[in-house]
């Protein structure tokens, strides 16, 4: 018989996982794995609260297993090292996203691209190496082969800066691969949530001029006086999105609510290029004209390889770009998710695990 | 009162034309503008039936204008030169494609990319710089200004030149623009018709592997033994598409009636890229989680710019690549354009114009 979360491994952890598609989080006792040659184990700190975290909890991909740990936004301090351990000491700050392994022999692997592994292993719900499940970052501590580690400079607000490693990466390496991060270039950025306002502070770092297409108003205001936003349309206006017709070079696309890309990719350019970063339950529909006519291409990016999640958190770091957060307890989250769910969050909640989380390990 | 295309120019020319949705062509008479200081005339020779005259001449888009002469794929001989004129002399072999006129100014025509321009002026159907309509290659002669001339080598032979000029463009330009042209790329080519035939001849000239997917094996055999297809995929037969998922390193897609692009998008490798150069009717179904799980991208492309254009002739010329075609009279257009809405020609129809259309003017 297979053993228990609680006995599967010989360090004891304890977090809150939801235990069906409720959604509901409460404590749970689980285990890790002793920390082996090449891992860390890191005490966690910090730990962002990501859309998929809501939609894994709530099995809206139906593909959700439990006992659930969600968290792939882990920042913490390194407990352990084995000894083939390079990259890291004990003391130092690391943080994991949302990959913590791969097959490290594929294509993918061998350009820096686990996220595009076929065999990658998710943060939580997947199924580790060793054929147990992994649980991610609402816990106490995490065991991770430090390659999949990302260092974090002493000069960085960890709670603020846990978010950049599912949020930030998810903007910041498309706006490399397909070119759109120069000075010369207009960017638009759909949706103003977690991942669309580290979008824009990277945009802006890059140099580049920023329009955020929202559904709403609500967020204009301070888009452009905190965030320094541009231009600020609303997609159901019309008359705003024809006037602002063919002027921009790229747009990343954040929202994962079915909606339209007629009006998107008329915004864009010639040869222009929208890159969605957020996946829709139902297929959307795609006018070909409206690509043929201006060369125009639609894309997908899911997060970033490992070497590029180090570059971002040292550009962040460099340009100081963190994400705007409101840190919550961990008794909290059940609040925090209903909130998500609203788009009632300017525009992170992080929890704040190493003083809220409590044991609930039995005293041995 | 508007004078009739017999009466707008002093140039008395003929053709054949639609003269409503029917679409059947008959005798027509018409006129071209003299030839001014930058223009060339041509004595038509050769025009190939590209799949977009059928489209026109029976409305299908709903844009047509009547009376029409089709005919974008014009090969001739130089008869006329205007005193500016540097690229052609008389008696020069030339080409003219889908374009005889754009703005010049703006961004895509100082990047040579006419064809993108807002303000292009396409071969037929078309409001001219002076106000009158523009009639394509169907016709005895064409005047047009030298910029939109291409130059033919001596050693092409012109009927299966032609072709070229719309459809050889429409698959070279998306192979250069987006990568898809180096000996160690796979290449898969949607549809075997006009377009997809003269995309397998490119790729194989760039050294590259080329798969053929299609609804229909008819054309398997002669696909593999005559134009060097490496492989040939049924598009319906799932065993197939899935024996081959992730091994195309990009698509160029010239199906203009509506698919599904799950199934494409499937065969990419991560990072593959599937490009569009037909239009279909209705929207298409673009389930985006296929475009982020492999950064897979989603383009369309149209036809190319003039310099790339002559470029792609003369790559043409060099490795002895033409249209495999059927020369017809243009009697038998008509028929002719009942065929091809069957798909039946292996791979274009080209009317031999010189030979075949009789002047329908009076006598003066």
């Amino acid at each position: 018989m297979a053993k228990s979360p609680e006995e599967q491994h010989p360090q004891k952890a304890f977090g809150w996982a939801a235990r069906d598609s409720s959604g509901v989080l409460s404590p749970f006792n689980f285990s890790r794995r002793a920390n082996g040659d090449n891992d860390i184990t890191l005490k966690v700190l910090y730990c962002g609260i990501c859309r998929s975290d809501l939609h894994s909890i709530k099995n809206e991909f139906g593909m959700s297993i439990y006992p659930m740990v969600p968290g792939h936004e882990i920042v913490g301090i390194v407990t352990q090292v084995g000894k083939n351990v390079k990259k890291f000491k004990v003391g130092d700050k690391a943080g994991v996203g949302c990959l913590v392994g791969s097959c490290r022999s594929c294509d993918s692997c061998a350009q820096d691209l686990e996220n595009y592994c076929s065999k990658m292993i998710v943060t939580f719900m997947a199924v580790d190496k060793d054929g147990t499940r992994t649980y991610g970052g609402y816990s106490n501590m995490l065991v991770v082969d430090e390659h999949f580690g990302i260092n974090f400079p002493n000069d960085i607000p960890l709670d603020a800066a846990a978010p950049l490693l599912c949020a930030g990466i998810t903007m910041y390496s498309p706006m490399k691969y397909f070119g759109l991060c120069t000075p010369d270039m207009h960017l638009g950025i759909v949706g103003l949530g977690g991942l669309g306002h580290l979008g824009v502070k990277f945009a802006k770092a890059f140099g580049m001029k920023v329009t955020v297409i929202s559904t709403s108003i609500s967020k204009k205001k301070e888009a452009i006086e905190q965030l320094g936003v541009d231009e600020f349309l609303i997609s159901k206006d019309p008359q705003q999105m024809q006037a602002a017709a063919g002027t921009l070079d790229g747009i990343i696309d954040t929202v994962s609510a079915t909606h339209p890309l007629l009006p998107l990719l008329g915004l864009l350019k010639n040869h222009g290029k929208l890159v969605m970063v957020g996946v829709t339950e139902k297929p959307l529909e795609l006018p070909a004209f409206a690509l043929l006519g201006g060369r125009k291409l639609i894309a997908g990016s899911m997060i970033g390889g490992i070497k590029e999640t180090q570059e971002m958190v040292d550009f962040a770091a460099k340009h100081r770009i963190t994400a705007d957060i409101e840190v919550i307890q961990i008794d909290y989250v059940n609040t925090a998710m209903e909130r998500l769910l609203k788009g009632d969050v300017k525009y992170r909640f992080v929890i704040d695990v190493a003083n809220s989380l409590k044991s609930s390990l039995k005293s041995s």
